[in-house]
């Protein structure tokens, strides 16, 4: 049988299809890092006029979804199915982000791997022309995520060296085959991989083994090296996850040079006090719906590997006793040929 | 564009994507109940073994998979995907589920619905050629989503008339286009919708509305009649639940006759004082998975519309004063033709 799998764990979009809109919107301390010129949006108040963080972080997320749209000239009537997932629990703010807007939905969870996922189960329903405009999204919020998973931020807790700071922001691609974009070439499944790491403040040391493993098997799926790619980007690895990365890498003996770089680190700079940087569904989500994109759709860069992690815990797991299992899932993209 | 969807819900598999593999366990009670007979197996310690009844709900999630690919006559080397959910927080059951297999994994979350979501994708993947062999599972444990959603059992709180009991056990389907079984046609996804019911114990009114507009969605965009259907199954609305599906369907000029069930008033007799019948994502799963199988199987049904439906709420939700949306999804199947 003639499958567009290219061995186990990439498959090829032999159709193209192509981000034709995207955004992002980001808190105010993301907007004061070094991306925030790159951002679409940046909000002055991280409630977002809303009652609870939880009810901001939906607002967040829907504001993404309806602006990408927006950018893609489509109107939601156009929109086939939304494709997202966030970190709350039973993953309320896509549910009722979805609720918003009269469309076929697709509920996610794959921690802070979620915007890869979405691309790739998305690029799937518009290269096998099952819709033809899908919408991919994913976000989430410090607040409503310190609370979920660690402590509610009135309790004043103090955050451990290895921490990572939750990215406040959502980020929505919108794709299609008509139209113009970055184009969705092929796309690498992640496995559950599981090192034992089982300190829920430290998620990079957690995250890397399976970035890693998703790395090599893109590799090995598409005869390609390292310094083939313009960029190659991990979701929310972090300054300690990323230099964890760099050393499984070069122990597989692919030694990653300076196309490479990390959302997590990037999104904030070392004077505003995240330790090791951001994470968060919406890490990898607003920094792949901005500056990647910009570069690609300006041509600065040809092609981008765009490897968004997850950590696949829950307090409840943490609680009996689990160590943090790890998931990555990789696309690859390339700027649009004329 | 010639896409495979018609109209804007429902899509088509030309490639005719079959279940050639499937399995489904429950516990004590669900085997007491009045389709014992259909079912794979049946525990009689609803621990499975393990030391807490979350352990307990990804053992059994774990087994299903296991043994419905071992069903469809394959090895666990040849499965190209895991598509699950389930209904813990950061559906950790599936995901450390797929831990254990060497398979990559793509979590969704469509609380009850999630047997048809993960069937849908699964059948995009197959019939789309991304992958030869996709396993799609879920499965609930009624003690851990007590805790999860309602109150500990060791509380000892008094039911509500209108509750349903969650189903322990879980169910997978092997999909493929090589080898023998039911085949699935089309597929129509769902969208969110909320008529504004609060009460988390009255699941059935929050999801009714959402599978009557996904039947209706399917009939139109397929040009059929209930009575074209030698089987209608709803996934959990439970008694009430589907009485207002009647009703809603009645007012909607469909009337629902003889040929209409839902899984989750099968799956326990009267006598069993569950009330309104089972739920859970088990519920749909396991009755998918045995009784639906085996009548498409042997023939004694030709086709069956089978609508999973899902609450699409979170305690955190509830707290905060939100109603519950609800959503479902639905997969149309006929036996295979020699």
């Amino acid at each position: 049988m003639n499958t567009k799998r290219i061995r186990r764990n990439t498959i090829m979009f032999k159709n193209s299809p192509k981000i034709i809109g995207n955004y992002s919107v980001v808190g105010e301390k993301e907007g004061n890092g070094p991306l925030s010129v790159f951002f679409h949006e940046i909000l002055h108040n991280d409630l977002f006029g809303e009652s609870s963080y939880e009810k901001a972080e939906r607002k967040i997320l829907q504001h993404s979804i309806y602006k990408a749209i927006e950018k893609a000239n489509l109107t939601t009537k156009q929109i086939d199915a939304i494709v997202a997932g966030d970190l709350m629990n039973q993953i309320i703010s896509s549910s009722f982000a979805a609720r918003a807007f009269d469309i076929p939905f697709l509920g996610l969870y794959g921690a802070c791997s979620t915007m890869a996922e979405s691309l790739i189960i998305g690029s799937c329903l518009i290269d096998g022309m099952y819709c033809e405009n899908v919408a991919c999204a994913t976000g989430s919020h410090f607040s409503s995520v310190e609370k979920q998973f660690r402590y509610p931020l009135e309790l004043g807790n103090q955050r451990p060296p290895f921490a990572q700071w939750t990215v406040t922001g959502a980020g929505c691609s919108v794709l299609s085959l008509k139209g113009r974009g970055p184009v969705v070439k092929s796309a690498t499944f992640g496995k559950v991989t599981d090192y034992g790491i089982v300190d829920p403040n430290n998620m990079g040391a957690a995250m890397a083994p399976a970035a890693c493993q998703t790395i090599i098997h893109h590799l090995e799926d598409t005869n390609k090296k390292l310094d083939d790619f313009d960029l190659i980007v991990t979701g929310d690895l972090g300054k300690l996850g990323s230099e964890i990365l760099r050393d499984l890498m070069e122990h597989n003996g692919h030694k990653l040079g300076q196309n490479y770089c990390d959302c997590g680190q990037m999104i904030f700079s070392n004077t505003q006090r995240t330790f090791q940087g951001g994470s968060g569904a919406g890490c990898s989500a607003t920094v792949f719906n901005s500056f990647i994109m910009k570069k690609l759709r300006s041509g600065e860069i040809n092609n981008c590997l765009f490897i968004a992690t997850g950590a696949l815990l829950s307090p409840l797991s943490s609680q009996q006793g689990d160590s943090i299992p790890g998931i990555a899932h990789a696309v690859y993209l390339e700027k649009e040929v004329e």
